[in-house]
Formats: structure tokens, sequence, C-alpha cells
């Protein structure tokens, strides 16, 4: 391994593994999951296939599909000790996603097997529990916050039905279904991002699989990362509130506040619209059309209109990325906002836990160097003498 | 940023950051926090002293000393929704890594605090609490699952001194007080390693401080990072138990069990022994000899001399790092075992707060490549032509 003298921050372009997983062309707004293009898999897939496709490598058949599907359902309940303490978080309002950090931190404490860190058969195990009862978790935490009791899961229904089921208490109909599990699929994997690679680095002590997506759904909390959807709705609940047209007030915005960006728009990696973002458009329309309430996808394709049409594409090509639809989406299903970033978390913990098995299969430390600028040689002097 | 297609599996070597919080010279047997040599601050500084130097820059004065320390006493209390949850998990037998990971995650619920997660200035009040509620947590834990009551920290002791008094109910004499802090001292920060670096990961997406510190638990907790103390107390037990000579013990170990490590030994960083274990060494003699119980560190002493003096380094300079003399320290100062682990993240969680400010002054995403290695354009097939 070459050391070199160059300071690699944020490690943009640094490569720190292989990876089958997942591959994205930034400059055609090209996304893959081993090798399946997102496009297909967003409208055949459901989220439990995406799941046996990243962790397994390839998309069941019936057989195999039942066999996983079952497996996570009797995962999903979470005993009364994590609902106690999700009760205690929900008193002192704890923030959506750091209730799901502690929640899902807890979860080990149940965990029946205590197998070698380095047995990967069981890591999978505990992935599978992890991704089981994270819609428990969630849904249970929401409705704790409001004063109502949790929902069991049920056996009969699909995560993404289930989650909605959990959250409402009642069973979804189709479109609602199909729409949750779209974005599951659409959020799963998305190369080495930062809560991906937190869990990677995680992993690469051997600490099992709760402490790795426990830290990625820390990572995942902060506002360069995860936040983004709901930023989206929030702007378009202000302009609503306002009675403003859509395009007036973020160019507005624009002008005044130094440095504001539209939320949802831009990516580091893709410099066309992002491929997620093209699907959850075409189902924000039909799920708002369905409701007969337009108004936040109106929004959304006048601000998109303006800055692709009419401003046109600035250098970095700016463009719409997966969070600038998907809060639409979310919020016809009758979702808080504050939920939309725990449902990312939701769908990405299964690209956390598919790329920790990854890279413990062929496990590195990972144990980067940092160039030390701090005084050299100074003179200690004991308190008494400073 | 240069993109090359070397890749850096494990980073080593990689420069990721520039730090002024500590550096090391392996090859020298050196450690300085911000230029301060560790046998200084070990000899003469307290490990709030320390915590100060790394947050703030310098060595406090008096006046400054005693308003950090103040600011630490007073956020020492842990509130009774966390112990409750800390019940359930002794309750539950959780491992005391995973309890403390789940206990500082809790603790943003109650931080009266809903500041900008940008406000550095906020960040450092936060990780003050973080830090300052540890040792609360870490003791109720333990007292908790031996079936007592947690003792409530008091007023009047250093951190040290508070975190033995809470977890034995008696305030501790002098020597074992300054052992505590001394090992504190010697384990505050030693760079980018893998849970410093995960802490920083998080942080760069500008997650909270308890997001940081909960991962950094996480990565600490894996076997390759933050257990090898206690490995090595389990070996000195093991050779109790069996009458063995400990120099036969691991010599006919290492022949019989392909690739097992004296644990404790070796390091990714120094070629020459390790200068905690320097420092620690002389403490674990001295509280032995005081206790009239020798034992152990004669094992350690035993071995060690083999394989410098009999046996000569071998070609990777393995000698004692850290972590060989560590847990005879704690085991004289009457801590359980499964307890060394977690004051080593007690310790360090100041060098994850230090490093987490000093990177987000600067920040920039973490956000790594990938080299993508699965299948290009697979054909999709639907569930019911697999």
């Amino acid at each position: 391994m070459s050391e070199s003298e160059e300071l690699h921050k944020g490690l943009e372009g640094v490569l720190v593994a292989e990876s089958a997983l997942s591959y994205i062309d930034g400059s055609v707004g090209k996304l893959v999951y081993r090798g399946y293009a997102i496009e297909d898999l967003a409208q055949d897939a459901s989220y439990e296939e995406v799941l046996h496709l990243l962790w397994h490598g390839h998309l069941p058949d019936s057989e195999e599909l039942d066999a996983f599907t079952d497996a996570i359902t009797e995962e999903a309940a979470v005993d009364d000790t994590v609902l106690d303490a999700l009760a205690g978080l929900a008193e002192a309002d704890e923030q959506p996603m750091a209730a799901l950090r502690s929640g899902v931190s807890m979860l080990s404490a149940a965990d029946p097997d205590d197998a070698d860190p380095r047995d990967l058969e069981a890591s999978l195990e505990k992935g599978r529990r992890i991704v089981a009862k994270i819609p428990t978790l969630l849904a249970a935490y929401d409705r704790l916050r409001r004063g109502e009791d949790p929902i069991e899961p049920r056996s009969d229904l699909s995560l993404a039905a289930n989650f909605l089921y959990m959250l409402t208490g009642e069973v979804p109909d189709d479109a609602s279904a199909e729409a949750m599990d779209q974005a599951l699929v659409l959020h799963a994997d998305h190369g080495l991002n930062a809560s991906t690679f937190t869990s990677m680095v995680v992993a690469s002590t051997f600490a099992d699989m709760y402490s790795s997506v426990t830290a990625g759904v820390g990572a995942l909390s902060g506002p360069l990362h995860g936040g983004a959807n709901q930023d989206v709705m929030e702007l378009f609940f202000e302009i609503e509130e306002q009675g403003a047209d859509p395009v007036d007030y973020v160019t507005t915005k624009q002008e005044q506040e130094d440095g504001w960006r539209v939320p949802g728009y831009g990516h580091r990696v893709y410099k066309v619209k992002d491929p997620r973002a093209k699907i959850l458009e075409k189902r924000a329309k039909e799920l708002s059309e369905a409701s007969g309430d337009t108004t936040y996808y109106d929004y959304a394709k006048a601000i998109e209109t303006f800055f692709t049409e009419e401003k046109g594409l600035d250098e970095r090509g700016i463009a719409p990325n997966v969070d600038f639809f998907s809060g639409t989406v979310y919020h016809q299903l009758g979702i808080p906002v504050d939920m939309f970033t725990p449902i990312f978390a939701l769908s990405r913990a299964g690209g956390w836990i598919g790329h920790v098995l990854e890279y413990q299969e062929d496990n590195r430390l990972i144990r980067p160097r940092g160039r030390y600028v701090g005084p050299e040689n100074s003179d200690f002097t004991p308190l008494d003498e400073r």
C-alpha cells in the first residue's frame, strides 16, 4: 500500500472497497443493483426481492421468496423492553431518527444468538432481524408520541404494507402499499454513501450488525445526508402557507439568503436527473391525482420546469434528486414529515447490511491517517505553575 | 481531487484529515497530545486537563480548570428514562458495550438544546454532557446487573474518582483514583483509529454529537479494536486456573492454534513498545505490590521478557501495546473484566468529541468510492417467470 502526502478530505474519488451491490453512472443517470436497472426493479420487484438480491446475490424464485419473507415476518415483533424505552423517548419528545438510533441499538439485547462476530451467516440473520423490526420500531414510535398504543405486526402483509398498517391501524389499499414498497426499493442501496461507509467502518472492527446499523442511522440523521426529503416538504408547506408562487418563492429565497439551495436539488454523484426521481415523480403524480390534491406535485413540477427549461441546468448539472419527489409520495400516504428520513433509514438498512456482509467476507480494519498539524514538543508546565 | 483506480482497502496510509490533536511516531514509540509528551501528561495532568487540552487547544490554568470541571460535574447525573432502559437491558443480560451504545444514544432525548447542528459551541456542550454522563451510565449498568441500585454522582470528586465511587459505593483511596485517572489520560486520543474515524464520518453529515459518539462506541466494541485488554485478562485467568507457566502456556497455544496471537501484543502503528504500555506497566506493578498479589503482573512480565529477551522481537517489531498492562491495573481496582472495554470508551469519547469538533470546523462530507465488480446489464425476469 503506497503512502502519499496528498490529503483526501471527504475521500472523494478514493476507492476503498470492491462491491457488487450497486453501480451508479452519474453522467447518464444510471443506477443498478447487481446489474439490474433500477427502473426494472422499481417496476416489478418488491423490497423483499431486492433485499434477497442484495444479500444473497440473486433475485429469488417463488420458493426462495416465500422462505425469505416468512423469515422476516417471523422476526417483526419488538419486545417490551424496547417498546418501553421508546415510550420514554416519546415522552421526552425525542426526534424520530434519534429514537430509531436508540431503538435499533437496543434490539441487540433480545438477539438470541451469541455467535462469533466473524460468523457471516449469523451476521446475516442479525441483519434480517433488524430489517424486520425497523418498521415495527418506527410505527410504534409514531403511535406512542401520538398517545396511541403500538400495533403488532401481521404475518400476512408485505414489509411495506405492514409498516403502513402498524402506523395507521388500517391495512393499506393496493396503491398505497405499492407506492410504499416502490419507495423502499428505490432507497435500498446507493454505492458507498456516508451512512453505508459508516456501517462498513464499524463492521471492519468486527463489531456486530447492531453496531453497524445503529451507526448508519446516526450518519443518515445528518442534514448533509438524509434530511432533504423533509426539507422539500417543509418548503412546499411554507409556499402554501404564504400563498406564494413556487418559482417566485425559491428564486427570491435564493437571492435573499446567501448560500440557500433548493432542497432535493443536485447530488454529488448525479450530473443529470436522478433516475429514482423520475420514478417517484410518476408515482407522486398518480397518487396526487387520485387524491384530488395535486398542490405539492404541481409545486415540484413548476420549480423543476423553471430550472430546466427557463433557466437551464447550470454548469454543475443540477437536477432533481430522489428527495425532490419522495416527500410528496409519503405525504400522500399520510405519513408525518419527520418520518420521511426514518423511512429512508428503514430502506437503506438493507444496503448497509449488504455492504457489511460483503466487506466482512474479505475484511480489513479501516484505519486511515491524519496529517498532524499541531505543535511540536510543547513544554509541559504543571497546573500550579500555569 | 485526483481520482485513481488504486484500491485503498483499510485506508492504510491514506491521509483523510489534518489534525492537531495527537501525533504518533510508531517507529520510536512516541505519542503526543497537541505537542505534549504522553509521559508528561500521564505523570502530571488529570483527565479533565487533557479533555480541556484536546477540546480547547491548551492546558487550562486553575480558574479555567475549575470552571471546566464544574461544568462536567453539573452534567453527570443521568435521568430516569435512560436508567430505566438500562435496567431493562441488564435484565436481558446485555453486554456492557452494547448497553453503553444504547445508553449514549438515549442521552440525546434529555438534551435541553435544540441547536443548529453546525453550531460548534453547542456541539461542544453536547460533548461535555456525554463525557460527564458516561461514567454514570457505566457504573449504573454494572450495579443494575448485580441487582443493586445506581448511585448518584458526587459533585466533589474528579471524573475518575466519581466513576469508581458510583461503581463501588465507596470513595476510592488516592492510589486507586490516580490509577484510574492515569488510565483515562492514556486512552483519550490516538490518531485516526477506527472508532475515531467512525465518529468523524458520522459527524461529516452534521449528525449530532450523540450520533457520533454512539457510532464510536459501536466501532470500539469490535474485537479488532477495543476488546484486547479483556482478552489479556482472560488469558491470565486461564493460566492461573490451569496452574500453568505463562510462557509455556502462550507458546504452546501459539503452536497448537493456527493464527493465535498473544492479546495485547503488536499494533498496526507501533513497531516498538507502546509508550502507554510502559506507563501502565509501572502502575500495574505498584498496585499489585501494594495489594500483595502480583500474580498477573508477573505473568505479563514473564511473557514480555520471553518474547523480547529470549525469543527476540520478530521482524514485525511486535511488542506490548496499551492493552497488555491496562487489564491488570483495572483488575487491581476491582473492576469486572467486561467493563475494561467500556472504560476504554469512556476515555476515548474525549478524543472522538475532539476530532468531531476539529473536523466540523472545516467540514467536508466523507463519501468514498467503491469499485463495482458486479454483473453488467442483468436481464430482469419477473418473479412468476423465475
